[in-house]
């Protein structure tokens, strides 16, 4: 089968390396608005030639659009429009906006929404990788209103990847993702800016940064043309979850600020539970 | 010569791994008011006896005070009132508080104030790592009110564990280690409570996280009875740092609130500076 991933950075140039090396296509197309992008990812062989998207739309079984959610919300509408054979499969942050904007469309069976929850915090074909995807979570929203062959096709893929698969709403998801994803991308931009300020003042702040530091802040060098769409697309939840952190940490300020170390031990002791959910 | 660790944790006891395989010693004494601690160290091989406070004062050249800052405090002065001839070196997370309690103390020139840049969210002699602090940060403070064969023991074991040193006064590492350090964990903890919280209401909200999240919560593991007191003592600078921190999210939310995503992008772009100071 032939596929087009559009999109050619961190995340669809690394679905094309794994599709490729798993054996789902001996062919990929790559679209993307950035030409430097597309001549490094055939550079890079994770792509076979670059197309425009109506050319690549056209030839393909499939199209994966890696691209951030608005520019998504401005495409796939149009596809689905000329899509009868064709399956379409997102990867986006966000779930519910799309959704909306799709229900009821004539062809929306040939969409299946997805979102692999994997990443790093760097972007284009370059931070492209071989199993991002190995062993990590695939969430598939709102099945029940994709066509059985289109779903069945992305389901093969995840499967392909090697990948534990997780059915859900798009409203679970984007509430979910609020809470274990995009928040922590806000603490780190907040942290980030919260250090770079002291910096001013106090010239030698980051000499003695080390591993604890580097991994709550390292998050903030992901891109703003990805995040803040998808902020926007989750305003309502991400407001939700920064309103209880904040919170949270207006408490354990106060605290500290009552010198009252009982409770503020506790409170520590309450946020160690977390060892029962990582590894 | 004879090093005695005091709190064979993590901390001390990858510090004895380290002293023993660089050849500073061939004899370590462990001193813990925990037995399973001491009983643990000696079967890992991370020291040659377990002795009490007393005894291995007696015996040692060196004595490294490895046990939470509180503890510290407690014990440096009646040590330093019978130190004649012993180095005493600390490793604690913070320095005024110690520095004050032992300034003009007749023997303060026997002692050392140091910190190691290094650690991890585990704690006990389990979690002890040979090469912890191989090329990682260690800050001196006040080194001019020690006396100069203490001063040249301690560099000299920071030059064959391989260590970058840094000098600095006691304020200043207070200050810079809220901003590098301290604040990292409040942000983990605060976020490990939020989640949590969220969890008792939505059962799977865990099911989604994936490497961002757990990047940014790991250090939600780590232990109240050494973080606690680390607050205690750095209260007026975690309290400023603290106070930035929240008034950066505040301006996050309040934008997100305004729907001002120019504003919004900008301060993510500003915030990816970060990437000058990471890798």
């Amino acid at each position: 089968m032939i596929v087009s991933i559009v999109g050619v950075g961190l995340i669809g140039g690394s679905i094309a390396l794994s599709l490729k090396e798993k054996g789902v296509t001996d062919h990929i197309i790559g679209v993307d608005n950035n030409t430097t992008h597309l001549q490094k990812a055939i550079e890079l062989q994770i792509i076979d030639e670059a197309a425009s998207l109506q050319d690549a739309f056209d030839r393909s079984d499939l199209l994966i659009l890696a691209i951030p959610v608005d520019g998504l919300l401005n495409i796939l509408p149009t596809l689905l429009d000329k899509a009868t054979k064709q399956v379409l499969m997102d990867v986006g942050s966000t779930k519910e906006k799309i959704l909306q904007l799709v229900a009821g469309h004539p062809n929306r069976g040939r969409f299946v929404a997805a979102h692999p929850m994997a990443g790093t915090e760097y972007s284009g074909p370059e931070a492209a990788i071989r199993n991002l995807f190995t062993q990590k979570t695939m969430v598939l929203c709102d099945v029940k209103n994709s066509d059985d062959d289109a779903l069945e096709m992305v389901e093969d893929i995840v499967d392909k990847l090697q990948m534990k698969l997780v059915y859900m709403n798009a409203e679970e998801h984007d509430l979910h993702t609020a809470y274990v994803s995009h928040i922590s991308h806000i603490t780190s931009f907040a942290l980030a800016l919260t250090v770079l300020e002291k910096e001013k003042e106090k010239g030698r702040i980051f000499e003695l940064a080390s591993g604890g530091f580097e991994s709550t802040v390292r998050l903030a060098k992901s891109s703003p043309d990805m995040w803040v769409p998808i902020f926007k697309h989750n305003r309502h939840n991400v407001l939700d979850v920064l309103d209880e952190h904040i919170h949270q940490l207006q408490q354990m300020r106060d605290l500290l600020e009552e010198e009252d170390y009982d409770a503020f031990y506790k409170l520590i002791q309450r946020s160690n539970k977390i060892k029962r959910i990582l590894k």
